[in-house]
């Protein structure tokens, strides 16, 4: 077993970490830190639980410790799920010594810091080494996207390779807890919905003009295609939906597209890595599907659920769909435990 | 005092028709019709009430007629709030000696009918005399655009007259209320969204070129812009949300689309008709905004409320909004009934 | 492996049935029977699923037949999911040979029906014997009472025990899913309640006396407290929640009735059935809880959480508490299910 | 005209204030005062507002003070939205020149304060010359109940003055408005409910109690009969409802019942105040109402909606009905507003 901390653990998104690791076949969770207030309680003392499922019986009695890498021995892989500004200065000095799996948007865009989601773009890990080189660190970051970009870009991914990508418009309908516990309050939700979420545009269209890119000599040169997000809140608890319409350079038939999506494939998938969906994208052929509350949970919240795929008939080359991934399974924990998966599996 | 009549009373747009009726300054209620169930009944008795403001006295004890023009005297104009196949056979012989003000899509695409915004196209209802004559009718029908176009068209209109469009994408948040008292189930909506409205993507796009086209001839050519749709169903009562993401063909910078919004107005704005909005568009400047429960009722819910105006570098000559329109008043009951003041103040 | 039917397995409880019968260690899902419309379809094209699991690839292709007894061969038990006009008519037919394990209102009340929650009254089962005499049945039916009644009932029952009711007043906040999928449209519960269901107050009022009752002789004669019922429905998919006011006959203490509701057990738990929860009733000690997307799923929803049990210093012997119960789960085909697990073990 | 200040005026419940003074006959709006940070900048500037009515124009510019007596000149009444903690401190300061008229709890309970709803004790407003006397202020303080209280009492009143009343069981579901803006986050009540609003039954109870007591020689004695409260914060946006259970002490019919709520009128109505609503009480025939939605508006907010009334035949003088009020208007600001009105009128 490979023993692995959780930095900001009492968040939920801490808590979907600890919802997901507490049976992993290959991963223990040996340390729980959170901020200081926290610090020195009992983890079911430190926290409100969120989550529908019961807090894991393994994680009541672990003792909370300081977010600092003094307080964490013997661990291998610690996972992120601190907010932005902590990140930022507190993952380098864990990557001093351990892996870091990082949730975190502080470091994505680090030029010597692998973006990476699995099914998509595993060779960024080969960054990995130079960062080892340039920081002098023994340990690594190594960071997932955006809940919303890792869903969306799973599905840009065989459709980039197969017809190459001219324009990608996006409109989200995002679930609550992508904000967190206290993020949007229920005045806000109630009838009504929120046009706006701060910086999510601009992380979906760098993002995955970065995931889609390519890596040569140490420099990851971003895909050029155009993309363009509006993105909006509403009444739901989690799920994130995504109305995609897409205009390839190729020529396109809506079977061939439908083919690339049902049958990608990537490592996760190759490797039988255990948190792998069994198929990254699930196409569902109902006209009202995908729904978020329905779809959300396919294979274990890790898969992206993929409806009504239809032709644009208004411009060329264009075609449309729907799409649910879980934003704080595939989007955030999940995510980051693929990632320490397959490093765990390659390296 | 003009009389009117509502065909299809009991429904939730016939309520909005009489909502918004009940105080009109020049038109007066005198029929109501609905199902040979409710035929003869009171309309209090023959009607459960769906909106928040309470039943108008004045309607409570019209008698219900069954929606046959036999049944219908003394009324000049009647609006139709029926289900589109009751329309495609009442309409037509209520046209025979009446003005019909039209929210149903039956008709709408006729060649001979005109199907119109008054702030957008008010020259369609040159088509009326040709309608006439073509069916020997003394009197006519009009048509309102499905409640979707109607607030996205109105914001297109100063676009398209300034910049000419080149595409259109648009993604929608309908509320339940489009789909009729009993359309939706809750089991579907709460903590849950569905992706698909049956038929409302082929009207946006549709009904969109045709109101931007041009009228020559007693012909209407439909505009020649891309328009691609894509539409989902949230947890809002009232208030449609729709993000838009504009290509225009000639050179636009933010300033001048703010400003041709902003400044845009209307026929029923220079008649200074009764329902008519101050402004059609109301330009909100703050961040979160537009949202349903806040926006929906701007101008008694006949202005159209966009926000997050803003440039779209991934393109050229591109940018996006948002906007909230009240599906029911400005979308249906209240579009009708401009329409027929328009009617009344021209003809 | 008994063989097992589901009458009514199209519609939200029948999908229930199927969803928690499709791993069971007993049972075996061998008929499907539905309205004619869909007979002869299978399963997978005669449903819509609405349940947020997938449907279970084992019923997908069973084919559906008529609710019919001459349709269903070789099969022990079937569990009715039937509306209860249909249930009144078709249940008795199958009671002639098989055993009808009922969710439907229809037979509950009849003199010689075993209306049974198995941790509360599982000796009414003696009066299969009578009703297979009175009737002239090789099979016989066996019913659960209404979703509010059963996990009100359960907490009643080792209070009734130990200290004798006095009063009972519960004020009901229940899910949308207690209607049917269509049964409640969502224009009536976004942003609003409703404070009506019909029949159900009754139900909760009768039901739970003749639970508690006794029975003598081959007849069950009510508890004699009264119980009064006000119920609601709120914008919850599923789980009931239920705001209970108890005023019992001999003193108690707070200290006792928790430990009374604690460490209740019936003939389930002691007799190891496969759907029998842990413990009947569990109690949460923070303040906020029960809450139903939260409780509804303990002990895969056939437990009832109780919470907020507080002393109520107004009036003597009294005291109040909140529980959640999963209405579709522990309130219908689970409870159907645990009858039918119960006879099984001792019949 | 009068001028009025509103102390937290850019809070919800100051908002409030706002929307229903704006267009006041009698009380002008000349000061606004909120937290050090929002002192010195126009109100438009210093305020989100949260209310679906847009902020009113003649509000726009005035310039938000501190919440200190020396800041706040020719002003004769002090609307306080404050916070309860605030309110200790900063309400008596203000009494010393100002009438106060305050929402808050914090000084609802002295003994020489008023707590006044004005249809149901305004005699008790005779209190202010002991409070006058005891402080030596020249201004004074009344107060007005909690907002579930309110809603509950106006009912109480006319059946407590006929038929003296032995217990009340009250569950409530509460709007979210009453937690303030950011008071319950969306993630506890989208598909949920929260069983527990902190301090609200003890208010409910107590308060309900002082309210329907006897003033003499300047002693409140309260009702002495018992008030049992649960209380649930369910998904609705504006007003509470209430399932009330009532034993009263005399026998009574349920058409003397209906007759005494529906005739039910007090002082407000007796003198026409301005914010008065016609009848304190409306009573609703429909099975299904009332609806927080549908009727909380009733009479501008200012009524109270009164279904199911119903006999509780498992009791002896027993019945139950169920009531609709809005918090924020009925239960709040208005509320305060009426009791300005009434001390306005009457000294």
């Amino acid at each position: 077993m490979v023993n692995v901390g959780i930095l900001g653990a009492t968040g939920m998104v801490g808590q979907r970490f600890i919802e997901l690791l507490a049976q992993h076949p290959k991963f223990e969770i040996t340390a729980l830190t959170a901020s200081q207030r926290s610090a020195g309680k009992k983890y079911e003392d430190a926290t409100t639980w969120y989550l529908d499922s019961n807090m894991p019986e393994s994680v009541k009695d672990i003792k909370v410790v300081d977010t600092d890498p003094s307080q964490v021995d013997d661990v291998d892989i610690v996972f992120s799920a601190l907010p932005t500004e902590n990140a930022a200065i507190v993952e380098p000095k864990f990557a001093e010594k351990h892996i870091v799996a990082s949730n975190a948007s502080a470091m994505r865009m680090e030029d010597d810091v692998p973006l990476v989601i699995p099914e998509v773009n595993p060779e960024y890990l080969d960054l990995i080494e130079l960062q080892q080189k340039n920081r002098g660190w023994d340990g690594f970051i190594v960071t997932n996207p955006n809940c919303s970009t890792i869903a969306l870009t799973i599905t840009l991914k065989p459709i980039y390779d197969q017809f190459d990508i001219k324009r990608v418009y996006v409109s989200t309908m995002q679930a609550v807890s992508g904000a967190g516990y206290n993020g949007v309050p229920s005045m806000a939700i109630v009838d009504n919905l929120v046009p706006f979420i701060g910086g999510e545009e601009e992380k979906m269209e760098t993002e995955t003009q970065h995931l889609l890119g390519s890596l040569e000599d140490g420099v990851v040169t971003p895909a050029s295609f155009g993309v363009s997000a509006s993105c909006h809140r509403v009444s739901v608890v989690d799920g994130h939906t995504e109305a995609v319409f897409i205009e390839t350079e190729d020529k396109c038939d809506m079977d061939e597209i439908h083919a690339a999506m049902d049958q990608f494939r990537g490592m996760p998938q190759k490797l039988d890595l255990y948190s792998a969906p069994e198929k990254p994208i699930v196409i569902r052929p109902e006209d009202n599907r995908p729904q978020p509350r329905m779809d959300r949970n396919q294979d274990g919240g890790m898969a992206v659920t993929v409806g009504r795929l239809r032709e644009d008939a208004a411009f060329e080359n264009s075609f449309r769909y729907v799409l649910v991934g879980h934003n704080t399974i595939r989007g955030a924990a999940g995510a980051s435990i693929l990632n320490a998966e397959l490093i765990n599996e390659i390296m």
